[in-house]
């Protein structure tokens, strides 16, 4: 009989393994245990489907259990829950929902993909029916379903990250009122405050009311309570951040990282034999901190599954780490970051030197140039590039935010700034200035290395 | 006294030495001789100029002989012409071209920025004053005022390449009637093949009449006479590419390159003591090719100048090399490239191995998703990378072919294919799929070495 693989969670870590192993063992048997509704989609795109920018939940999805099934002979069960692992026996303990009961399932390879979610504040109300994470696909599902059935006219966004900025601006396309509260002094902490800073009065002009410095102390019947005011509430929606579904990993003995999320080697390997991790629920190497961490993104997720997928397979593959690079935008705004922040660099160790230029997104002399900020950030004393953040404005999208990948594949290779201010990118005047404006925070920081 | 530079050529590589020597040297007194009527200006502006996009050629010059005097100390000699240098006096023989006399000037280091000119192919006719090479701001604006006496009904630029392409758009958003010829057998010879064909089609629905396979015989009285037709044109354009002005150099005994451009050693330094060079009438060194070539972009003569500057200021800096990193868009289609063409790679006696990979530039469940094709080139066996290729389609100009920056840090850094696949790249549905197209390209790669 055919080693049978069990993957636990349908979304991308998890079907990346599975389509990955899939090609390196044809006669394996794999099973996909996923306890919503949907597997392989897009959890980023929820936004876009919240603004209207999208119509049907499911051209989020990228591959349906169907096509899972037939293209990939994996065997889906959806609405499946892995409650327990028991290592020894190599048996798992499955909540099937639908038909409400237990079911044990043996295996000889493991892989958990089990995810991420949303942090909820220790506040009262906070696991109340109008109070959302907009993590998985159920989510949005819920999600949408009370936005048209209370027609959603006053929603408070509670933290200012990416997903809550993206969220806020989807309300503002529904014709809500948004308000937007953050319990820090700034919107985006993964950015330096001083970008950061440049995206408050933009959200502001698209409308939301932004609130720093406010702690939510109650969620109650249609209203958030701080400690100056109360907000009136039709829906609230929590985007303060995430924390690994590591629990089951780790009631069965798996080693779980500092950070509370499963820890891998290189070969997405967990401390158990025979047992693999990816995506949300497991760590990975931050390449420039040098230690493993824990950063929650569809991009980590695929790529870390498919190194999985093909180690499982029989195959060989190391994940080299993150650099956490990120990007969103909120209109016209774009905003990116990859490496360490300068605050970042400080908390791990490094002596940072920081510049920042502003600039335009192509050549100025042309009709709406846009704008450009880059921070960029390197090791004082030997020029190294730690990390960069770019903000873009304008009516380019895409043509300011995304050049943070120069900085990214720079990281990867441990560039230095003087070696980026020559590298021999593109240049016409629709798509940047002759000195590519990552190039010009490089050289300004050349000089006061 | 203190000691004399004089740099021959006021544009990109001439002001980028001059201003970084300034930076080097307060004392140092420099003089910038220039044959034409403008310092410092982007020639790559000039088709944005003809098409009317920008509305005076004074927008294109970044800094004007008296900024360059005023900031910079910079005694900028406008209309002044060098015909002869002798190394062995340090004395050269400049034309005053308005008061129409020739002067003496000594030097002690000499900076040698003179640029290039457009080929013109040897048939009769080819020197007459319809017939425009499209190099300096002198030539765009003798185009311009013929292009506003004749009104400029008809149209024909010769040769495909990028400026033969940005020129034909420039003259149908003039509302000519435009006639794009190549004596090759496809566009954009600095692609390969299945890559440039793509071009065809867009280029033909925006009204551009390309044929191919086309040797023109003659330019004679408002008509282009090739072997099978004669087209009438009031205004020629001259797109076949540029020839290095080393005339000078070379007659001094300043040693050139296969090319007939300036050979320069990485600090810029000619074959002659105290004689620099940069931009268009120098080589540059090849990185992947492993040997200097002559590629003029204006992106190579300001790092290369810099370098230069930096170097006779006193400093040190060496110029890596190129990559041969271009990119232009005609209407909503941009293409890109860096690094090697497959067929380059082959002449360069590589193995290549070749995919390309047909995608969307963001999410393909957004609205409007626009089109890319990547072509990645790779080293068979060792998998490094060596070039890539990336045409865009759609409304988010900037979102596709700017991308190739990311392959051209990859191969500044020497990465392989299978490096280039987990490199960790910013995602967002607004911006690319979760896999970025270069990594989807990457991985076909990885599967085919």
């Amino acid at each position: 009989m055919a080693d049978r693989l069990v993957v636990i969670g349908a979304d991308a870590a998890g079907m990346s393994a599975a389509t990955n192993a899939r090609r390196g063992q044809p006669y394996l048997e794999i099973v996909a245990l996923e306890k919503g509704e949907w597997t392989s989609y897009s959890a980023c795109g929820i936004p876009y489907l919240v603004g209207g920018e999208l119509t049907s939940i499911d051209d989020l999805v990228a591959r349906t259990p169907q096509q899972l099934r037939e293209q990939h002979r994996i065997d889906v069960r959806l609405h499946h829950e892995v409650v327990g692992v028991d290592l020894t026996s190599g048996q798992l303990e499955v909540r099937d929902r639908l038909r409400q009961r237990t079911i044990t399932m043996g295996f000889d390879r493991l892989h958990i993909a089990t995810g991420a979610r949303p942090f909820r504040p220790d506040v009262p109300g906070v696991d109340g029916d109008d109070v959302f994470g907009v993590q998985t696909l159920d989510d949005a599902k819920v999600l949408l379903e009370r936005a048209r059935l209370t027609g959603s006219q006053n929603v408070v966004v509670i933290g200012a990250g990416y997903l809550g900025l993206e969220m806020a601006e989807a309300f503002v396309r529904r014709g809500a009122k948004v308000t937007l509260l953050d319990a820090g002094e700034q919107v985006m902490r993964t950015l330096d405050r001083d970008v950061a800073d440049k995206l408050v009065a933009p959200l502001r002009g698209l409308g939301v009311d932004v609130r720093l410095n406010v702690e939510v102390e109650a969620i109650d019947g249609g209203q958030v309570v701080t400690a100056s005011d109360t907000i009136t509430a039709d829906l609230v929606v929590l985007g303060i951040g995430v924390r690994p579904n590591a629990d089951i990993a780790g009631q069965a003995g798996i080693e779980l990282g500092p950070s509370g999320a499963i820890a891998v080697n290189r070969r997405q390997q967990t401390s158990a034999e025979g047992v693999y991790s990816a995506g949300d629920c497991a760590e990975a190497f931050h390449l420039v901190a040098g230690h493993p961490v824990h950063i929650a993104l569809g991009t980590v997720a695929n790529k870390a599954g498919r190194v999985a997928g093909i180690n499982i397979g029989g195959g060989y593959a190391t994940f080299p780490g993150v650099l956490g690079t990120a990007i969103t935008k909120v209109c016209e705004i774009e905003v990116a970051r990859t490496g360490l922040t300068e605050r970042e660099a400080i908390t791990e160790g490094f002596k940072p030197v920081a510049v920042t230029v502003d600039t335009t997104a192509r050549a100025g002399y042309l009709p709406d140039p846009g704008s450009m900020a880059v921070k960029l950030v390197a090791e004082a004393g030997t020029g190294r590039l730690l990390g960069a953040q770019i903000l873009g404005e304008g009516k380019h999208v895409g043509q300011a935010a995304k050049r943070i990948d120069t900085v990214a594949v720079a990281l990867h290779a441990g560039m230095g700034a003087a070696e980026l201010v020559d590298a021999d990118l593109a240049y016409a005047p629709p798509f940047s200035s002759v000195w590519d404006p990552v190039q010009v925070a490089a050289r300004k920081l050349t000089s006061e290395l």
